[in-house]
């Protein structure tokens, strides 16, 4: 593939705000780079232990890079981003950290996994590998709305939407709601399940190819996207055990879901509690099987049994 | 196969109740069929109209087949159900009802669609197939409380789950409740999309062969089920068109992403507003993205290609 511009892991921000100046400008057809640092913004490293995420600024982390101007990208359009490919991996990180996750009540200690990424599956515990399925967690555009918006949660724009099927050859439609569209793309993922219940995934810093085009006047109100089949390369060979939970609403069942899977976890495979979420975390897919059958809702949290040798 | 003991089909019921008589008792290890009408339990039939949909009696739906009582079964042991074949399958219906689904404030007329089952796919429009991927959408064990209790909701026993991966070669893990367990069986679908957004699946009587295992003292507290795989047999081949919603909270979440995927169905392929919902009900899978990034979840419905010819 020739060479394209590279948008550098220091052109990065942490809000969404349509005042930041653009790190570059491109037409509708081009291709470009992006050097994505992880989550943590480099404040994690392979040689982190659970003491040092104690120490991580918060306030700095889930950096994007950008922003980009696209040429001719009014409000009222779409930009399709085409999600060409992904560079080598080396390294990633799971955490869990206090007050964040799905069950944040029960998991007030923090956790530390550390990854080697360097095969196409990574080693969580031995016995149990990842399939390498790499996805930016973090891919949008900015607000209409002035001012800095928090990057955490995914708005109209994208953002922090954690769809792990925005893998290779997906195709990604954002709206447009600013001139030039400003986009910015980080938080790379090198596998998660449906959900990220843990509040983390596989990060992992990587390059990521992507490339833009322009849909004129074709209007879309949040994002949508397509992704190539099979969904889950490298997990479907043997099937899969699945949990489900229960609820008047579709957390709490999703909460048990999770719950029961973790029980299960720990009871066959002889991992910690939190060794469990976090492996929710980064295999397990959340499925609505039911949202009709009042006042019930049922929520299954699939695991797929391939990860174990 | 050796043939086995038949639950015809006028050995149903409409409640779970732990009072109702067994129809059989078998010992674990042993096979049973089971003769499963419809869900209008023979109230609609392949020349309805959708004048008759209003003339349904809602108390007589949803009926089960049972109940069995499985020799041996107590409180605090698992019933392991083995989901062995399915009979052939001759026609279905998909209908919205009023005051049903989970966009019913937007679809208050009825709507009502049969189909044809004999081949392995069904046509819902010309150009667009449905691949048939049986299972039973009502499946559990009596409750230990006493009286009757509501078929519709799924609970700790089983019921409505509407899990559309209880096909053939899956295992359903159910708690037993009380004494022999009282198993019953019904609701057959002939394809379904996770959560069943309008409120009914491709619904069609069909034989269900299954076989019993009794787990004693193996304790669990909702049902578990393994599935082989690949999840979506017959609709990978031409990937997904996915939309995406966000919200303060996973049901608007997943209102959004519906009623985005309901008007890319009717932007794209022509279909009514009420055609767009049933085809999401049948074939449109719901899956929870992102559920911790706060305020905001992120719920994605996915739509499989392979059904536009």
């Amino acid at each position: 593939m020739k060479q394209h511009y590279t948008i550098h892991r220091h052109c990065h921000h942490f809000n969404w705000d349509n005042a930041l100046e653009p790190v570059h400008v491109i037409t509708p057809g081009e291709r470009l780079s992006f050097e994505v640092t992880d989550a943590s913004a480099g404040q994690l490293t392979p040689a982190s232990t659970t003491e040092d995420l104690g120490r991580v600024d918060f306030q700095r982390v889930n950096p994007v890079n950008g922003p980009v101007y696209i040429e001719g990208a009014m409000p009222g359009d779409t930009l399709e981003v085409e999600i060409e490919s992904f560079g080598p991996q080396d390294w990633g990180w799971t955490a869990v950290t206090p007050g964040f996750g799905l069950l944040q009540a029960q998991f007030q200690d923090p956790y530390l996994k550390i990854w080697d990424l360097k095969a196409d599956k990574a080693e969580f515990l031995p016995g149990i590998e990842i399939p390498i399925a790499p996805f930016p967690g973090t891919i949008g555009v900015a607000l209409p709305e002035p001012g800095p918006h928090n990057i955490v949660p995914p708005r109209k724009n994208g953002g922090n939407m954690d769809i792990k099927h925005l893998t290779k050859g997906a195709k990604l439609y954002l709206p447009v709601w600013v001139e030039g569209a400003l986009f910015s793309v980080g938080d790379t993922h090198a596998a998660q399940g449906d959900g990220e219940v843990c509040g983390t995934a596989i990060e992992a810093p990587m390059d990521v190819q992507l490339r833009f085009k322009l849909h004129k006047k074709k209007q879309i109100y949040e994002p949508q996207f397509t992704t190539p089949g099979p969904l889950n390369t490298g997990t479907e060979g043997k099937g899969y055990f699945a949990t489900t939970g229960y609820g008047e609403d579709l957390l709490t069942a999703t909460k048990k879901a999770i719950s029961f899977m973790i029980e299960h976890l720990v009871g066959h495979y002889g991992l910690s509690d939190v060794e469990a979420y976090a492996l929710c975390s980064v295999a397990v897919d959340l499925k609505q099987s039911a949202v009709v059958d009042m006042p019930h809702y049922l929520v299954s949290a699939y695991l797929p049994l391939a990860i174990f040798k």
